[in-house]
């Protein structure tokens, strides 16, 4: 998955090519075939894997979820970045829809179930917008204020505003 | 400004055409070139005059602000979307330093002046970035929370977090 999720964000999603995610994690792409069924499903899966909330911060404990979250969106430079293939594929008008799909099946809706409670949704829009748009200035676009290490008071502020997304306070 | 605008968002910044934007916009395209020195200068300021909030909302008080951002966002889909053109030439390595220097130059900068006081360069980061995060999943990506007529809960919440942004309060 990791092979898969280097290939799609270094190459974007036309040029990556099965044979080769298959070479880089030790298989035969015709195994990747069997198990993911095609090209189309293992990207969905890398994305799926990649923004998995649930996994990723699966033994943090919920009440300090903004932190980490946070920790983890600040930490160094990743070699890959899927978020920025997300929106390139997006912008092809023949692929948007399935990523329109892929983002609220595979990333929105883990992350509301994971929120829990009233307005859960509401609070997974505002979570997944701040966490996308600071992802966008860092990586993408970066800003001054978002490159490298971030100044803690931004650090500081942005768990807090994660945190009340994700406990539902005002 | 409008006219080119609204080519660049429709075809992109690779294939718009001076000559088509100066045959809309009712002028010459040697007076576009007079005037602007270059598509690539066009461009610049048609990306300005877009994200220019100190112009657009140059009759709103500050302290409604927050209300009146939303309200631009949340009102009906328009005809352009110079964000999703933004990613788009930022996701072309030879655009992306450009795009990058426009972003800190033309939009955070005014920004940062907009808001003013203290760490004004933190809460403009957090602002630009909460609102990018929002418009790419009402436009380019839609949630459908923040597709069509969006929740009056989710609109009252983010323009209290803007209008927090800009005021500089906990």
């Amino acid at each position: 998955m990791d092979a898969a999720t280097r290939a799609f964000s270094r190459q974007g999603y036309p040029r990556a090519n099965v044979r080769d995610i298959a070479a880089e994690a030790g298989i035969t792409a015709a195994l990747i075939v069997r198990y993911f069924g095609s090209k189309e499903k293992l990207f969905e899966e890398a994305v799926a894997h990649a923004f998995d909330l649930g996994r990723a911060f699966e033994n943090t404990d919920k009440s300090v979820l903004g932190r980490a979250i946070v920790a983890h969106l600040f930490a160094e430079p990743q070699d890959s970045d899927l978020l920025a293939m997300l929106l390139r594929a997006a912008s092809d008008p023949t692929m948007n829809s399935r990523i329109r799909r892929l983002v609220q099946v595979r990333i929105f809706r883990p992350m509301v179930k994971l929120i829990g409670g009233d307005d859960a949704e509401h609070r997974a829009t505002l979570l997944l917008s701040l966490v996308s748009g600071l992802w966008l200035y860092r990586f993408m676009l970066p800003l001054k204020t978002l490159s490298g290490q971030v100044d803690a008071n931004i650090e500081e502020e942005v768990a807090i505003l994660i945190q009340r997304f994700i406990d539902g306070e005002d």
